[in-house]
């Protein structure tokens, strides 16, 4: 899997403490030590399947005596009934697990689907669709990996890997020109430095500066669609803010490159998964 | 506020990490250090508004400076416009704690947006709506806050602080009868017993058992009545169960006690709130 | 061990933190790494043996080569000479955990040896004994768990677990009936509401209004007497304040429900129980 | 206070978070959030205090604007109903940090309190009394100050800060001689070297390789004697063992320079105290 | 001070504790509690100074009430006998802060110095120099911050940040085309990708698939130089690999843009600064 | 290894965490996850190596299944070409740690062999050569080890574990008699109690009150060897102050018990080690 398994690890620690503080009062009381069982993760509806690696540590932190056998990996397309994962051992453990394995298994799966149907509809196009930094605080490693595993791709994780020169940045330097110039000139060269322009008057000085990377802002297709023929590929353009399922077909036939979308991480409808014992 | 602000101090100190783990590459490179802001924050569309007292820690943690004027209080009703805070001080400050603060205010008040909806919707019964326990890893506390400032109720927190004996606990000690005998011998007395049972039959035999409360598990609104007349107020009835906006009324009008929404918390719409910078 | 597994980790982990900062300036710069050793544990004094599995983590930790044998199972008996447990590998490692796991399980001992000589005080009544939140700050998950391993039952754990009203809070409501009413509205419906009451009058209101446990505090026999039969049944009637070895018979005598002991955890003498080489 | 507060901090969320990981449910739920209130802490046994900087710290984590006066400081001998410390501020605040901060405060006192009673038991000898490393698993750093605030000595905190040769590194090296000599040669020159013996032969063995300290591991008062006698003060001796109440005084006689007491931190009665809202 | 506080706190909280974890044996329990003191920091040295926020922060952890004046700032040159930092308040805090906060200020001032003397050596060249990630484990952020205030700059700070594509990347892949067109597949956009050659002809394939940086490995003049010729400028490019004050200027005329430099950070002289009380 | 494996786990994942926060977004997208490999690590110059533990905890941490072979183990003296470690696995992951296991390794060996070289040139004399606390915030245990296996020894860890009369702390109390007799009835008899004195008065004044070790600060060879000649071996004598390889065999010839040289921790050159796949 693709994620630090340290930083996992303690996440997957902070949930289960979060959930079983002390002991399970039903589970550790009522049933018996010893007794083992079997319980099957089957999806219920239509979607893309991810976080099993998280699930699978989520189980074995708990009793790493705990056998999994997985049916699915990561980016698999799942229909309702598919057995995700199976899981063997003390039963006591598995119920002790279950809650947190599906909550984290839930949200990445949604993010995962929603990614999916997303790209699909600009499939026919060059735009790559790209994630923000709108992610649910503390977790946005596995969000943005959600976002890949759902055929998506990720814009800068934080403040400190990517420069994005915006409004406020303009107005605190002067000028969109200055802007760029100043962060030219101090900006690791790994990084590409982008700017975001609300018109076709601050496209022009943002290309002319040399900016890498221009955000359109909220422009109409029509604008998009000139600041692309005068872009002439120089920069790469990303277009930015309220696109939604029924218009970014529409923007990608603009030509833009690069699509942000806050909504795959920011309101995610959870994957209907569900766990049962057999 | 009503929450532990040790815990608190954790999780946006751990959301800052994420978000800003060295410098801010682009507001500390280019904007000088002194330069004073005034940022808005406001509410861009109908919704109830939580998690002020997290967003405030939020700007005062990466400056203790900043100047903070709360419009808005949690649970508070907004429309397009209003104005939640404002936010005065060093402008690097500002730009800083931004994203951070509103991941966690649009989330919270995303939540609380829904909670208000869904009880308003049974408003006119007794039924209490409560949360469940499928809340996003980590972020419990602020979430089943959420839900209590949108006027619904939190069903217990973890597995630790109340007894729910479901089917596979059943399975495994026996029977319901057994299973609630078992359970109230070592429970501690401030902890009612609940069961979960699926039919007619199974809640005979909870309520025979003297379980506290009985979850009514995807049944049907004939039979939920039926179960309502012959319990005569002795045990508290919950119902539970692929309940959404469109039957919620018609199950509150059954007669239960309390009814449990898993998408309080498992599919969360973020409410749209932005910062701006005057 | 019904103890959750991922928080007793980090407990271990900053025990052997404390220990040993650095190196065992003793044992690492004189015994030869690869030195064999077997250790014993052995109890010194009649009690109620628990925390086998915590010392069986502080040994794994240190090394997960160390091959222990438990001769006894938490909640068992021990009389002196009684072998708990026999630890096999490397002796620098035994000797590095040794204090570690004995304060743990020294500790954790003299709680379940307290709990089970008070539990028999009162075997032939229907009172059952319970601890009280007057833990050792940062034990209270291990304290908790050897109060049961000796017989005893739990309080609540936390102030988030339940709801307890007292003088304190009564005076700032106005009246018990105000705050058992307004406590109704808003607590979960998994926790019982809890009231104290310092004399029958107060317990009568209490009763009224309908307070699911009442606890009675420092009370007289005759008076708890009074209220036992005043009560029939109706309300769980919990003694407390000032409860001993030499007067609990008496109280369990009364006919509560509960007896709430805080010297189970404020005043443990530990178990003796000592680590010999062979 | 002579106290690591970096650490302190540390020691004080934890246990608040342990004692309100969400909210308060009763104080939260029916306190109006503005109501002031005046909290006096008072002894109810007699005692010697302290960990009243560590109380301090708990109420001004709750909220940092709860006023607090200090009517003792630590070491301090307290009789029944003198005051210790008053609080004044939000009533909220003061009942969710009580039981958090008499916790601490009880414990510390109990040891400080046992502390004075054993070292006024030697006050006319030369004798220092001083503690072991047999205390809390995490407390150590309170639980030692407690011990000086009682009038008694620090033996050392762990594993890397002092050499103690024990009957088990001595047999892994071979002699007494043999592993004195390997321990001067790697030790840190700031260190003094310990070693246990168990009678006259090996203490002469001990003296003879020039030990800096001798242990008398649970001698007999005569071979003690003997020893001081021929020790000519050449080596500091310690006596340990099964050394309680009624027996010190006579060890103290024997003209040992150190007498280490397990019991200190091991078995300790927490001092009544209480705190009542005026 | 252009570092994330939340991050930054945590790392002198660590410090701290490492450098007195229970008492300070020594000031503690010899000096009088409330006598006061003032503290000159000075250097002792010609060099460039930083880390002046981080001993701000260690003095005011240990105690709040110190009174701090700067008399530089960070990237600021000293030379012998200039004061930097004026502290006054308790004499015992002043002595537990002194080591941990000169520890900091010493190592972040000799990378800042030997920053400045790197620098110095190609500014009258386009280079910009530039540190790698051979930095201490854990202290990352506050290094490359002392290599940014010696004037020279920062390449990636993790794996996570850019893409580098080396040796044993290319090998695994097939070839550099193929690896290049893979990452730009892949990568988030606002990162550029480099690749790391070893030859004029390893060159020219990275040139000719478009790779935004090429790292020219451990090169000699001669061919850097014919590199430069044939880029007209097309692709960054990197010299790295065993440049140090002796050949950096060297390095520099062959027009290369970029050149890093390992010993910046994992080979560092701490500059001679002490703390006298006055 | 003679290190706390506790600590030293949070130490690697720290540097871990630094170095991938969220994935290795070259490795993990660019070579196939199954794909195995073998990494040689050589020492590329002459020193002494130490460190091997901690590498391969890195190397394990990350994946569990990389199998590792030692050549070398702490403390031996390695030439250009030596293979110190082989590890077999997954590539991806031998990729991901080999940075932050150089960077341990490297700073390790660095500091054992400067240790080494100041050892070899006092080897003659009594003289132990011993470091300070002048290590990196964070890293002191594995430095103070890397002291050792290069044939040092260690001074005191920390301000806690040994007492250190500086002329501050004699200021003060009012003389070195006084701060002596203070120190020597409060201090734990297991430490023994040193003063700093800068002049031949000064320490014809410690000895004259039994000091236990007299540290010459910044003292002429000449006064050195005086005072050797006046102390008779009574106190252990400590040179310190700006000695170095130029003179520390001269120091050394003066007769004085331990040298300690700041030089070994605050100023070092990492050893030239390289990892290379085959």
């Amino acid at each position: 899997m693709m994620i630090n398994f340290v930083t996992l690890a303690t996440l997957v620690d902070r949930a289960l403490a979060e959930d079983i503080p002390y002991i399970d009062i039903t589970s550790d009381l009522l049933i018996p030590a010893e007794k083992k069982g079997k319980a099957i993760i089957t999806a219920k509806e239509n979607g893309v399947i991810s976080g099993i690696p998280v699930a699978e540590m989520v189980f074995n932190t708990v009793d790493k005596h705990l056998e999994i056998t997985k049916h699915k990996k990561d980016s698999d397309i799942v229909t309702p009934g598919d057995t995700i994962l199976e899981i063997s051992g003390k039963l006591i453990s598995i119920l002790k697990a279950e809650r947190t394995a599906l909550n984290f298994l839930q949200r990445m799966s949604g993010i995962s689907t929603q990614a999916k149907k997303i790209s699909d509809l600009v499939k026919n196009n060059n735009a790559k669709i790209v994630d923000t930094r709108k992610t649910t605080p503390g977790l946005r490693m596995l969000e943005k990996y959600a976002v890949l595993m759902g055929g998506c791709f990720n814009h800068r994780f934080n403040l400190s890997d990517a420069v994005m020169i915006k409004d406020n940045h303009i107005k605190a330097v002067g000028s969109i020109t200055e802007a760029i110039k100043k962060a030219k000139k101090i900006t690791s060269h790994t990084s590409r430095i982008e700017v975001e322009v609300s018109s076709l008057h601050q496209f022009l000085e943002a290309s002319e500066a040399d900016a890498d990377i221009i955000m359109l802002d909220n422009m109409n297709l029509r604008t998009m669609k000139e600041i692309v023929r005068l872009n002439k590929r120089k920069c790469i353009l990303e277009a930015s803010g309220n696109i939604n399922e029924n218009n970014i077909a529409a923007v990608a036939k603009t030509g833009v490159d690069i699509i942000s979308v806050g909504s795959l991480t920011h309101s995610v409808k959870s994957l209907d998964i569900s766990l049962n014992i057999r």
